[in-house]
């Protein structure tokens, strides 16, 4: 008689279990414009076809983070319906462009287990895939999410806790394809900074600031068909709808094109703490920090390794309180690779 | 001088009239998108290209409700701009899917008239043509509306009600050439429910709920062409922006997925009340109760006829008070026939 | 260090100096759809392909509207960052259509300078282009803005006022190549008023209004890639968000439809003015007047030069107080010439 799914709880996964995710999905010019009426998204490569021509690619793909939220809203259903708490992202990476045609859907292997002390919830580890029409992988990552048990007399899986690694190397990361930033125009981009021109440790407070509004961040959450019902019902949770931590990374990194116009694609995914909840009416802004810098084999083209802090109100430039927790106002801290001209 | 349209007023239709109305409109990938952001819509017939070639069709049709809203979006201006309610609708059919690239007009035939007692207002029929760039038609439908006389002196017209079917029979309906369930994809489908999973009576919650946001109601309303103040301008009802039914349709059937995520086409509406006004802040959910099972002569294609209900608050299964009347909480009683997997 | 821009100001500015704008677009469908769910436009050329050819169209164009905000928010970062306001704009002209699959950007040249007399800001007027990827110029006009001196101990520059036509001749306009408008569907169209049925001094009230979101506004402005923070952080002044002017043009051409479906494409923009700040929760009106009206020497085409005013609250037809000065509920004051049936 019950159709409807309530999700998949702590005991219902295994280590090595796979799951392909349901609806898969075509993108199209209009994701991309929803992209950038959605977010200050201004990173060239993926706003015009000429420019990305221009760097070997055949057209604009899409951004990666569009690719990273449409696989990621296809795992909620079986994977975060019943969690209480998204712990961390690793090891992802883009393997190749999203190119509007494309079809995109998604699988996750269990790779890790853990009941928690409780006895009462557990953490589960998914590596999850996006793949393309041609079966190809698109992008890959780990994440890690606490999971209530249906039944708190099921007995507690082994315990497999994975190695991740705590960032990947500069030669784990994929260069797309084809891109070349030989003949890279600093101008049409929008700043003249080059990798060079970034030094490990330098910061940078990208200023602007977007107060975010109900109905855009369900828009969002909605265009990636993810289902988490705290992200539209108003009545689940007494403090409000909570904001889909994508709609902040997205936000966050789009402000950061003020400082970081060259950070063109997003290739690595080292890790992610989304530090506190963020709700309608919070004005976010970013401040990034340099973390590593490295050449690749593409010609002309380099990797800037980010610090990437999302906040509401306080100052930028600080994370963590004397107690070496976020500060309440720390909304985002992701660690990721993006390609830059040499 | 008055350049501006007033809309027709009742004593301005007469039976056998025929109105052709005005602006055609070409659909692309970005009205999809837009419906993907609007709605929880997730039937991976319209999400995937791919989904959809494996089904028999060219590439994923447009939502059958976009194509119901654009032509029903034409009507307004000619049909329902004096209407003081929407009365119902009968023997809606789907002919033929919409594809981005297609271009629809409209075209409505008044087929019954009746002056109310009151001498006011009157009930206007109208049977609803949608047509493509080919002439073809997409779909049609009845609607009734209660109109304003411009002059209550004006003469009341012959009465003529339309006799109408109270639901179309299973044979009624049109399955879109070449489509095939016969190799359906289950997994990539979301539910593993089948036709013959379902029951005549049977009853499903589909659990989420959205709050609706006044920027989300206008930005799809205005999507669809359409024009009644009534949706955009706050000033012009005390209570509120009055948002447009067919939005509480495309949101109802977007969370009934969760359990009827295989009812992927829309082919035929059998009837349909708006039962109360649905206003920014409502949040809606949605249950559904089986009403009908068929087989069609597509291979692997069955029609199941739902009653999908939206609501506000309240319990689901509820439809009717002791008197009769809807509950103050029921916001759509809608009856419809979809094509499920046999 | 500082990698992020602080934007110009006045004395950065020179007499010939030209500036190439950042972040070139590709427009497509879905930028067209936005547009339609943002603003209630109607207008048959924009939204049908079907109508665009049989038009002498190749497709339907996307709204001159967009083209304008696509190449203004490009020029924002380097010229209206530190203005303090928006004074005019003149002759503005559209060269030839955008179709979606171009990719604009844009290029502004300071055509004069004047410091004011209390020595901290300056008049800086620019004539900006719009380009396509075939370097065509797509369209053209001159604004002038406040700009704040970084140095107030700068010294003034050479004074030099452009001499700017009060409007466009109608030979000064350019009629897009092919534009026939002989076999023109006034039925489809939407109204029956041909140009010969406008007289000039002509007012029209165009009765409709739309109660102004927050979200709607971020996410036009946004979608045009303004980066103005003024329009996006709530936090910056204490009257709250302001809303981008451009967003009130096209409110009020899109208001415009009843009573002007047939004034179909703008082909020139004579001057205009953002007479009061527009927030959230205005709700718009409109009214325009026949200024003008031509005859070019494309088929059936003829062009009609209107005044378009947008408004919150009090009367139509009346805009300036016994003072001179624009009455406080007065938007919008813009005149423009658009291409009608003759």
């Amino acid at each position: 008689m019950t159709k409807t799914s309530a999700g998949h709880f702590f005991e219902d996964y295994h280590v090595g279990q796979v799951i392909e995710h349901a609806v898969p999905r075509t993108v199209s010019g209009g994701e991309r414009a929803l992209y950038h009426a959605l977010y200050p998204a201004r990173h060239a490569l993926h706003s015009s076809d000429e420019f990305a021509r221009a760097c070997g690619m055949p057209a604009a793909p899409v951004d990666e983070l569009m690719a990273f939220h449409l696989v990621f809203g296809k795992t909620v259903p079986d994977i975060s319906l019943n969690a209480v708490a998204n712990l961390g992202y690793a090891e992802g990476r883009w393997h190749r462009p999203v190119w509007p045609g494309d079809t995109l859907r998604a699988r996750s292997t269990v790779i890790g287990l853990k009941q928690n002390s409780n006895g009462k919830t557990g953490v589960v580890w998914v590596r999850s895939e996006g793949l393309n029409q041609r079966d190809e992988i698109v992008l890959d990552y780990v994440r890690w999410v606490m999971v209530r048990k249906r039944d708190i007399d099921a007995p507690a899986p082994e315990t497999v806790v994975p190695e991740l690694q705590s960032a990947l190397a500069a030669s784990d990361l994929v260069v797309p394809e084809g891109l070349d930033f030989t003949g890279y125009d600093f101008t049409l981009a929008g700043e003249p900074h080059r990798l060079t021109d970034y030094a490990v440790g330098e910061v940078i407070d990208h200023v602007d600031g977007v107060t975010v509004e109900e109905a855009e961040h369900m828009l969002a959450t909605r265009l990636w068909q993810n289902t988490a019902k705290v992200h539209f019902d108003l009545t689940v949770r007494p403090e409000g709808r909570l904001i889909y931590g994508g709609h902040v990374i997205s936000m966050a990194r789009g402000l950061s094109f003020n400082g970081l116009a060259n950070a063109q694609m997003i290739v690595g995914l080292n890790g992610g703490a989304h530090a506190n909840p963020c709700f309608a009416g919070d004005t976010i802004k970013a401040w990034s920090e340099v973390l590593d810098i490295a050449e690749t084999t593409a010609p002309g083209v380099g990797a800037i390794r980010l610090r990437l802090v999302a906040k509401k109100g306080g100052e930028p430039f600080t994370l963590r309180g004397e107690d070496g927790k976020y500060l309440p106002n720390v909304l985002l801290d992701l660690d990721y690779w993006a390609l830059m001209p040499l």
